[in-house]
């Protein structure tokens, strides 16, 4: 893998402010690693044109027109159906075919896990790919799996998010034996709806993930597990409350800080401190999630990612190829044991 | 209403600090509330021992013996069913007689909500009772219903919640017209689990709220919407994200100031600001929450209430029998009008 670049099919079209800013991120990743081709999908005058306000190695980034865009509003089964041509269902084709290692879109979340599924195509064994973000934690990051489109989960479906997180905690984050929790409203077994009951007795017959019990929302944060398991809603809902609490205290704060004359005076002697504090607590530093269980890296960054972003993502898909995490989950469910 | 007392019902050993926490916070709110006359459930010696360590109007807090305590991790059913003598199961049963206008307590969520159904029992047309705490938003508070222990809820029992949030958001806490959102996973209809689906079309044609849509849960905290319908499992989830991302984010505040001698003075000068600031945004202050659709009041305050969170929950107590809130559900519920 070292030896030969990593080839990266990137939707040029996905995010709120594409092309300009996966051209951009795009030119940054392959100026920053030499390890890596992008395959950029889109309108082929709208990349040219953003591509022209570059200086960049141009045997590294490879146009591919696409004449159609998906747009996050739309349907995503009906999207992935009826625009074969979009920028965003010919990277996943690109990755099927073999001619590129990853995916990465900034675009419609639904549409890249429903063409993930049935473009891509899910690992022999693997009931349902399930994404699984990396979220900040007070001891460093925890994975939150599953935070896909897949809602109405079932307890079998539940298990294998739990080992798809742990291989990939332990494979690609590299934690040692990392601990898996299960999300819910008690620390008690007991406690729970019927897909939480039915999981719990199941992931504690697991032998080859560290279950570590139940979980509550309220010690997610604080580092409580390595891998956070539950249904796509529930991983929804934590991830978005992530986002919407840690803003309103962020403006909370700054509103505060800038009071009065007095108030901003500290202010000034406070600000660095206080950045370098919570800057871990952002959830843009860490980046694309990977669609897990898919017979090939598919990776979603979020709609408003910055060319920094852009750039570390397609980093990131480098580092995940070379990790090994498909040929890991391929061996892990190939065979068909579910212990 | 305001020519008699108000008679409270109160668990003396239910939460983390009781009885000496319950007792003084009983003493501070006849104290400070002339309108309210507590009867303290529990064993009678400890009781007594408490108050014996204050100056107090004797005719207003009136010691009620019961030999049993129900803790925290007991399965609620049993518990309310084996402890007949439990200051719990005796304080529910005083409102359920008329002896009390209203009940609460600081211990077992769970024998709470069980006890409040199967004790003082659902109002006639009430499927379900839902607990619903105000939660604290950058506009004011919302009022999130449900927070109990009732999973896996039906669409039909979400659509009285909406209405119950709306009554009681109108009603108790003044919001003209309260505003009302489901919690899905994304803003379109279309989207969400199967219980989302079904409930978002029954909740556009209730004539009786001002429903708005799904609300996404990174809105929430920014005070999207007055009232904020979900299952008992979200709830639980949105509530403890609150608690648990907010005190991260206090504790990364707090060691960011405490870095080194500079960070200390800047520190020293923002303090009272950040804390003005950010003081409406913890929980704490919002005190008890209502078990909402009981044939009398049933409220629930948490377990690591301090002495002034009793005394504030208790005079909450007198203000929501005034409100008449009860009353209104019934008349609400009674007439079956389900639309």
């Amino acid at each position: 893998m070292s030896e030969r670049l990593c080839r990266i099919a990137f939707d040029g079209m996905g995010g709120d402010d594409a092309p300009s800013v996966t051209v951009a991120g795009a030119v940054a990743a392959v100026r920053d690693d030499k390890g890596i081709e992008i395959h950029i999908t889109g309108i082929e005058e709208k990349l040219r044109e953003e591509l022209s306000k570059h200086e960049y190695d141009r045997d590294r980034i490879i146009v591919v027109p696409a004449s159609e865009v998906i747009e996050t509003a739309e349907p995503p089964v009906v999207a992935v159906h009826n625009k074969k041509d979009s920028s965003l269902v010919k990277a996943l084709y690109m990755v099927k075919r073999g001619e590129c290692d990853a995916y990465l879109s900034a675009g419609s979340t639904g549409a890249t896990l429903v063409g993930g599924q049935i473009i891509v195509g899910r690992i022999a064994g693997v009931e349902r790919p399930a994404l699984a973000p990396v979220i900040p934690t007070e001891k460093g990051v925890s994975v939150l799996i599953d935070c896909g489109a897949n809602v109405d989960a079932r307890a079998s479906q539940l298990v294998q998010f739990a080992r798809m997180g742990s291989a990939y905690s332990e494979n690609v984050l590299g934690v040692k034996d990392p601990t898996v929790a299960l999300v819910n409203i008690g620390a008690e077994e007991e406690k729970g709806n019927s897909l939480v009951k039915e999981t719990y007795p199941l992931l504690k017959e697991c032998r080859d993930i560290n279950f570590i019990g139940n979980i509550e929302a309220r010690d997610i944060s604080a580092g409580a597990a390595d891998v956070i398991v539950c249904e796509a809603f529930t991983g929804n809902v934590i991830l978005k409350m992530y986002e919407g609490v840690a803003s309103t205290f962020y403006r909370l704060l700054k509103n505060a800080l800038m009071k009065n004359t007095v108030s901003k005076l500290g202010a000034l002697i406070v600000k660095p401190y206080i950045k370098d504090g919570i800057k871990d607590f952002t959830m843009s530093k860490y980046g694309a999630a990977p669609l897990l269980g898919c017979r090939g890296l598919v990776m979603k960054t979020h709609g408003s990612c910055d060319v920094t972003e852009v750039r570390n993502s397609l980093i990131q898909c480098r580092e995940f190829v070379e990790s090994g995490i498909t040929e890991r989950f391929e061996k892990l469910f190939g065979d068909k044991s579910e212990d």
